[in-house]
């Protein structure tokens, strides 16, 4: 194999990179699907790299989702796949809870019922769900009623995020102790047709500037999403390979975790961004320089019917 | 008077730096008043200052009021005050549009009726204003409606800010041409008892990151404010004294504009503060080091009632 990076990967070295993995990690968005439609393809690839005896996972930020609920959508767009397989950040938020931070309290939760699932799964009583529109007079916000079991406040994805949920959650920040996570900082969560609606990242920074400090979080390019499929399948960093069509946060956790790693170009990067970030000198801009690239996770399918 | 700064105003030298102006400048949250009560004294000094013949502008990044609503509460507190003499965000912000912008447009607004009145006196029409709950599924939100005259978006302080409102705002601002204009950057707004609740600057923070770029904002420490008053009243900023509680908005804004500044301890910073900008290296920092400190605006009183 080449020392060179940001490889189109074709013909003979498909089959070569694929020999050279155990392992391979799948981003979901952009990667296997757009929004409710499989990218063309993407089954079949997935399924036969498990015919083939490879371990198939899918690690992503977005939080909408419990590990079931990735299984029925997949299921349905002809995906094999078991809810061990699939590493959400509704998930890995709880589980990072529990392991890492061995949280004993409540959650205050600005996020989703699937967090609220994930998080009741792992033993975690979570609060907060659901609509909170804003009552009373400024005077009496600072004096909302809070929950004195709460001990973390978690952001994930909130369509019912308000003024009031913010202010909840800074109040609940400036008490002792309080954990402060977020399950990702992906601005722009992107829909079929090149739009996009605002993604966690966005409450996130609206909660860390009343907090005035900065969030653990959890998804990529965080290495928890790694190591939290690591330590349960026993993975071989070495003989694993990261496939994701965004270079900051798939890429970036390949890097991080020293992955070999794939650019898909059917999401938000493309290769200009990655040249980009090679011809930089920035040390940190070379971990979102790919191993290889392919125009759809498709191209590797010759190479595994061969 | 000597060279040095952050020196405390007292004795001799209140009376000196008083006659060595004709303009006072007073922020109102943490100066004139702390929530529902006016600092003790604050009225008296107002009132005498103008007695002698000092021109005395209240300039405060508070979007919540118009200029009507400040008069109303002032006069309920004992100062002599009239509508032309205060400069809040919801008015700077409609003359912001109106003769720097020249705006042709409706305005999408995350902000309040305070903002919407303004606007609206300026000949300028809102939209948005009010709660704007989630509704329909994510993949119609891209689709929103969107008004077709909305030339700029504006946010100020929005007690009903949602999910919806950010992402109404994303969408307009995805469109070419699309202003972006915050009325200020505040991250907190300070209540009585040391309490406080998210400030505007959260919510401009989350518009930003969705719409991935930044806004011009009008509030202090931006020269407009200043400008404004000095325009309408022919203000030298030579002969000019701003007085306020925060070093990064309101001395800031005196550096900037070229006026004396008073750093008065009823509010936000403190003389610490002050001292670790001072032996900072920065030259920015410098900026945020007041001429002289008080206690409290009372301090002014002994040298006015001499």
């Amino acid at each position: 194999m080449s020392g060179s990076k940001c490889v189109r990967l074709t013909g003979a070295l498909v089959k070569q990179v694929l020999d050279s993995v155990d392992s391979v990690l799948f981003d979901c968005d952009g990667v296997i699907w757009r929004g409710d439609q499989a990218v063309p393809g993407a089954a079949q690839v997935i399924n036969l790299l498990k015919e083939k005896g490879k371990k198939v996972f899918f690690v992503t930020n977005n939080s909408s989702k419990t590990r079931k609920m990735y299984v029925d959508k997949m299921t349905t767009l002809g995906f094999n796949v078991k809810e061990e397989e699939v590493f959400g950040t509704a998930y890995c938020s709880a589980m990072y809870l529990k392991t890492v931070c061995k949280l004993q309290g409540k959650v205050y939760l600005i996020g989703s019922n699937a967090m609220q699932q994930e998080l009741e799964a792992v033993g975690i009583q979570p609060t907060g769900v659901g609509p909170d529109h804003i009552s009373g007079k400024q005077g009496d916000w600072a004096n909302v009623p809070l929950d004195p079991e709460v001990k973390a406040v978690v952001v994930g994805f909130d369509e019912h995020f308000s003024y009031m949920k913010l202010n909840r959650a800074m109040q609940y920040l400036s008490r002792e102790g309080c954990l402060f996570v977020g399950t990702n900082r992906d601005t722009r969560l992107p829909l079929e047709g090149g739009k996009a609606v605002p993604g966690t990242g966005c409450l996130l920074q609206a909660v860390e500037t009343a907090a005035q400090h900065r969030a653990q979080t959890v998804g990529k390019p965080n290495n928890f999403m790694f190591d939290c499929v690591a330590s349960q399948f026993g993975v071989d960093p070495d003989r694993c390979l990261m496939v994701g069509d965004r270079l900051d946060t798939d890429i970036m956790l390949g890097s991080n975790c020293g992955l070999k790693t794939l650019l898909t170009l059917t999401g938000v990067s493309t290769v200009a961004d990655a040249e980009d970030h090679q011809r930089s000198g920035s040390a940190e801009r070379q971990g979102m320089v790919p191993d290889y690239y392919v125009e759809s996770i498709a191209d590797l399918l010759p190479a595994l019917q061969g």
